[in-house]
């Protein structure tokens, strides 16, 4: 890692960041730790009450933490409402941006009547199809490929390898991690005469301000009308969004989640890792769903909802999983009835 | 979108088509669009029942739908045996086709002994490596990588992004979506002592004429013969296909399905989104799997199988599955008994 | 696939690999195949006991296979103590190579204090961020993206657009498949006042030597420290491992895998396909998780979990799953108690 040579007085991020200080004011705070593996000049937090007991022998130089853990630090502190967002906010001093000057790369090919921001950077080996847009600010990492009719908004970063295959617009801000394909055609098909014949997906990808886009992600286009995500949605890895899928404002989905063809999913919902949402239906605001888990049908009450099943030793499982294939019989053997 | 100008009349895409037309043959139609959203000049269709209730009220120009549905319908309209695959056979006249002139981009890398047709396109910074072959009209969009001993068959073609390791052999008509590998090295280990050494993967891959494969997706080749795709199949975003694998014709499956390697797969099967397929197991023709299923042995009968688990309330399921961790014990207490 | 015309004696082979010759050592070996596919001067291998039927009728020039299946072998035969890893090692004698000649090619993009080893191969389109180092006789194929501060060791392969985001070290002989994306940002993200903000990922990824790493994998890179992958880890396609992971020394995974956060994962364990793994847990050295199972928990005891669950009729499978929705109300009414 390239050294940053930088020094913040914790007294000055206290200020900065709104933070009460506690202790040495002047203490100098060169990067970021764990708190069971940060050392001199770095500063560590705690968040997650499950790493409290490490708090005593931390050999950070300073810890953001909450009201109620300052008292049991051993070095100065800073206190936070909200310690994770205070952190992450400070930790960014600390990020290391890779370069990218304004301005189109030598190997780069870009469409004589596409339009590319001043200030933009376009990497190496990135082509830019026909009447797209880049705009200002933004940054096209290496290897890029971004289609016809797209739009990059004002101070969006496309890390490297993602591609744009057409007609999809970026809000501003959008962060999307390589290997994505935004804007490929959905899978729409329809049977004649025993053999496929391919829907025309005639449709563009819309994605909000704040939006950010996981490594191999997959958003398809819409078959008539757009794929739609509102603004500040985050999409881990490996995520599957179908087409005519639309995904309301703050949602988070972690890694490998599959989405179905025009399922409309609310705002502020969080859904676990590898969980499925079939197509067709509608799930309403602050819904979450649990890792692994199978979305059937719509959902109109805001909770946790889960179907992931735990795993036990194989061969107990083995029995029980052969009992659940006659668990009706069981059921009707006793006299339960189904009224779910 | 670019501006297509073109328009034509009711009365014509009838002829055109095969279809029946009711009402004014000289309606103009410019596009198409949903029920819903469809305005001036624009043409819908209604398939699903579930929709029907949106034809009353819509303010397309002209509905493609089912004899049925005609007497309903406020507009002109097209009565078809199937409203869905005519509406994609019209749709489809009002596709944009992004640019692929015939020829070498300056940027492409051809290796000296492959061989591409003259009216082939290979677009930017394209690779193409020994002994290949591009075959007449077939479309390599930028960033592809085709390796080496690679064909691609006449009128394929690789959106952008796409990579072919090794001995993929494609028929005629391919259509391949960013950032798909064939061809990589099937998953073979063998353990001495206490390390993995590498089963070296000598096949290769062979796709049928008019396959379409999504973005993301992986098809490795095989170990000592090859993995087959046979003609018309169909594959969504984020398939896994291992090494060995058969899949019958006209078989399609919905994203982020996982195939182990060595499985056999019939015709006409549909396997729905986020299913997992064991492998060296073999599943007979016209069988559906729906969505987030495990296959785990042999089908021989056709027909539909489930194991997805749909959910529920969190705190409902968590009593339920820990009542499943112990149902054998709880079947064995009222005198069930497993024989399936 | 290009000839490589060469014979091998199998008394030659017998000697090379520590192998019982039976039968006549001037038999030619010019390839491999498998028992039901191998012709003349094919040499083949039983392993698998539901292949012995296979061996009586084979064409094969020659077998590798087990001392118990010598005698009913109807051609010469090599007996290993282990026919599938010696089979292996002989295979790899007529595995093809791609070209890869030491040098960067012109198209490549290398930046000026990036360190390239003089007998390297860097190949088309190929860009290499500041400050990263690429060993020894490091093949770096085409399209790869290799960015800020990576270390890429001696005979490292990375086949073709292998993305290496930022402080990404591989050790020695690590083989990359084409699409996989090291060191993206993990999914870090703390909620404030109603938005999300992003916690930045200043750690890296540390991949062991002799790993190999599946098309299309993904691997985020730590948040302050770094995910770690031991020595001899093999990832399949598609695999998805989480910010802060540590994976032990020889363990392997199928496809599909999920595997979030902060996880620890022991060695020698084997992780069946779209197994899904939740975070901050432990799981112990030599446990095996089968397909599409959900560890929820640490795992402290070494054997074989399970909780996929395998499909049936979708019509019985219907009943059932709407019975496990009360199997709590079900249980009580017989008197259950959970005591997992």
């Amino acid at each position: 890692m390239p050294a940053r040579e930088q020094a913040h007085a914790l007294s000055d991020l206290a200020a900065r960041f709104g933070l009460e200080l506690r202790g040495d004011g002047t203490t100098a705070i060169t990067g970021v730790g764990t708190l069971g593996g940060a050392g001199p000049g770095q500063l560590s937090f705690l968040a997650n009450p499950k790493y409290r007991r490490e708090l005593a022998d931390t050999a950070a130089a300073a810890v953001v933490l909450a009201e109620a853990d300052a008292a049991h630090c051993p070095v100065p502190c800073l206190v936070a409402r909200d310690p994770y967002s205070a952190f992450a906010r400070i930790a960014a001093l600390f990020e290391t941006r890779p370069e990218a000057p304004a301005g189109i790369h030598a190997s780069a090919v870009v469409a004589a009547d596409a339009d590319v921001a001043a200030d933009a950077h376009v990497g190496p080996h990135a082509s830019i199809g026909a009447r797209s847009r880049i705009g200002a600010g933004a940054v096209i990492g290496p290897g890029c490929v971004i289609g016809e009719d797209c739009e990059v908004g004002p101070g969006c970063v496309l890390v490297a390898r993602v591609t744009l295959v057409a007609r999809v617009r970026l809000g501003a801000r959008v962060r999307i991690h390589p290997g994505a394909v935004l804007g490929a055609d959905g899978f729409g098909l329809a049977m004649q005469e025993g053999r496929w014949i391919k829907v025309p997906q005639l449709g563009g990808v819309v994605v909000g301000d704040d939006c950010e886009i996981g490594a191999n992600t997959t958003i398809d286009r819409g078959a008539i009308e757009d794929t739609v995500l509102e603004e500040d949605v985050r999409l881990d890895n490996q995520v599957q969004v179908g087409h005519n899928v639309r995904i309301g404002a703050h949602t988070a989905m972690a890694g490998c989640v599959a989405v179905a063809g025009s399922a409309r999913i609310g705002r502020y919902c969080l859904i676990g890792g590898a969980a499925g949402i079939a197509g067709h239906l509608e799930i309403c605001d602050r819904v979450t769903i649990t890792a692994m888990s199978f979305v059937t049908a719509s959902i109109d009450t805001p909770g946790e909802y889960s179907s992931g099943m735990p795993v036990q030793d194989a061969r107990v499982w083995r029995r029980n999983a052969a009992r659940f294939r006659q668990l009706d019989l069981l059921a009707r053997k006793i006299g339960g009835r189904t009224k779910d």
